[in-house]
């Protein structure tokens, strides 16, 4: 049995719309167990923990927590802070002084990385500490887990987005670009294939951040697919590059004469901006001689999106809030632990809980599976097998195609 | 009693999520009702009519349409075709040929203006022909309708998605601009207003297209609620214009020294490109020295994402399409009617449906009321109580800010 102590809660990196089930479901579970008396969540992450800046979840009554569980972004505050090792010291520091036995820490890799480093610090110490890390990324990009909560909603506000604009773009054809999250894996812009309901249906293409970019191939593959049905719909990840890993927006900035502002780091920023989509777009229209080209960049309603969440979504990301505080019960559990979803099988779909060392998830990230890929511009049916079960429900069409002649 | 013949209904211009309902409620009353012999669906609009290119839509079981009327977009295609004096002549010729003896339009006030150009037509002839404008726009910008269908679920797309990015903003605090359709009308951007659930919650300034746009003005809003705030969040019409009527985009581009794409006609393209936002947040970061700003343009989205109407509105889209009907069974209903909805009381919400002249609604539109608009950079509670009903179930949420501290 875990000493009775204190527990810190902390939400890392970017907001998805399911994170808050998460943090729910840690609250919630945390109220049925003898080894945390109280249930501090740190405001805007590992910043609150060291400003001791916390929220008494002890306070919050069953049926706040029931609201924030459906209200998407982290609500306790998210950070965008990479601790050091100075950083982790003032972290412990400020456990070790409100008596934290039990660290849950919701967030991607970096997030695991940090927890890592805070419980090696405890261990060093000869303090008690438990320390969960709780997966969240819409990327679906963190290594041993079969997917990421967050990822499904996600991935079920793109296919549908995109099936929406399908449709539009059938009833008013021309070309059409859409840019999706991702800056180095393609899961979120792959699930863009889901939209795919009748024959000919959209997206046409897809470019995912796994295959290099080649503006020639981008435009002979627009061309071809536009002669054929005098429409295409483009999904393309924000994070595509040249075979250079140049980013394209760069690259093409140069090949259309524009400007591009990179931030203090050197860094081109890729959500938060229309930029890429417009590249693409004025490509097509210079070259083609398309007169009906249009982008759209879903930006951070990808995320954000809320009453539209994946249902299986939801309730994992709840489970695997739960299912750490269950396992924060049992002291041996002092290594620094995820909480990840194995997937047993696939029709009927079935997943099981299990813990894995952090330092299996911590810092680097993982990609589309090679086999995900088709050809340089599509996805494919494993992938489609993989992801289907992930967003849950999508919306009910029809078309008067179904007719018979 | 109206006498026996065939019926042609089409869809005219940008698509909306709901107008597929005003549709299935034509084809399905026209099923109950002896003055239509077969239900012609015109292949996006006039340029179907003209070209024979039909749907027989008697043939649509009551389980596809039922599908159809869930889908976005324009079922039978949309056309942007502005039929001049010699296009309506063959549209005419077109019902000659075909003893169309009733013409359904679903459109804006452009295709209300066709349909009554080709009912005089009709009348000059002494043809009998009865002509039904059913109102559709997301730009809610129609004379004499109370509001129009498609409006209330654009509204409810914008407001959830303010909501959901400004959840987003609090997480992770910066300055955050949306764009929004809306080039001459600003209800849709207005309709922003509604994410509003706590104090100090965002859009914490919204610009309309009906405001002469001052970025100075603007820098200095923004400004004040980032000083107060930590945070800002902007809705913004891709519409807004200086007191010239130059819209923003060519005054941004030259004062940021940017090149702006114009087509054939002259006209900068508003939607289909993040060009507004991303030059309202060069505008400020190299202005206000914020480091994180970031832009979203809603895009097509707001017209066409599938699975999250505003019940209100599809029952009302569905139940215009019905009355038009119901009105073409009466041969003196022969001017050329507009099918409108008065609004009878706001609590409880309750409307009722009635016919206008088709010449009361064509060609020009209407703007946001003044008592809408709040300062030039907010939106009043007359809009709020105004829009509120039309967009029906918005997203539960909570926040922690909701405990006694």
């Amino acid at each position: 049995m875990a000493a009775k102590g204190n527990a810190v809660i902390g939400q890392s990196g970017g907001p998805t719309s399911v994170i808050n089930q998460s943090l729910v479901g840690v609250a919630l579970e945390a109220r049925k167990h003898g080894h945390i008396d109280r249930l501090l969540g740190a405001r805007h992450g590992v910043r609150g923990i060291v400003n001791e800046d916390f929220i008494e979840l002890n306070n919050a009554s069953a049926e706040l927590l029931e609201r924030v569980a459906l209200t998407p972004a982290a609500a306790l505050g998210s950070t965008r802070d990479k601790p050091d090792a100075d950083y982790c010291q003032r972290i412990f520091a400020s456990f070790q002084k409100n008596n934290v036995r039990t660290f849950f820490y919701i967030g991607g890799n970096d997030s695991a990385d940090t927890a890592r480093i805070v419980n090696d610090l405890a261990r060093q110490a000869n303090y008690e500490l438990r320390t969960f890390h709780i997966p969240k990324t819409i990327d679906n990009d963190l290594r041993v887990h079969d997917h990421t909560p967050g990822f499904g909603s996600a991935a079920k506000f793109v296919a549908s987005a995109i099936m929406g604009d399908d449709f539009d773009n059938k009833s008013l054809p021309g070309v059409k670009v859409d840019t999706i999250m991702g800056r180095n894996a393609g899961f979120l812009t792959a699930a863009s294939v889901l939209a795919r309901h009748y024959e000919n249906d959209g997206p046409h293409l897809i470019y995912v951040p796994e295959v290099d970019f080649d503006p020639d191939k981008f435009l002979g593959d627009v061309d071809r697919v536009y002669k054929k049905l005098n429409r295409c719909v483009i999904a393309v990840s924000e994070g595509i590059h040249d075979h250079n890993g140049t980013p394209m927006v760069v690259v093409l900035a140069e090949k259309l004469g524009r400007a591009v502002e990179k931030d203090s780091h050197g860094n081109v920023q890729l959500s938060g901006s229309g930029i890429l989509g417009d590249f693409l777009s004025d490509l097509i229209k210079s070259h083609l001689k398309i007169k009906r080209v249009r982008s759209d960049t879903f930006g951070y309603l990808q995320r954000s999106f809320p009453g539209y969440v994946s249902q299986t979504d939801a309730s994992e990301a709840r489970e695997v809030g739960r299912q750490a505080v269950i396992a924060s019960a049992d002291e041996n559990n002092n290594i620094g632990l995820s909480v990840i979803m194995k997937r047993i099988s696939n029709q009927p779909y079935r997943i099981e809980y299990d813990l894995t060392d952090i330092r299996n998830v911590a810092r680097e990230t993982k990609h589309l599976d090679p086999q995900y890929i088709k050809g340089g511009n599509d996805i494919s049916q494993a992938f489609i097998d993989y992801a289907r079960p992930l967003v849950g429900q999508l919306p009910t069409v029809g078309a008067f195609t179904e007719m018979k002649k």
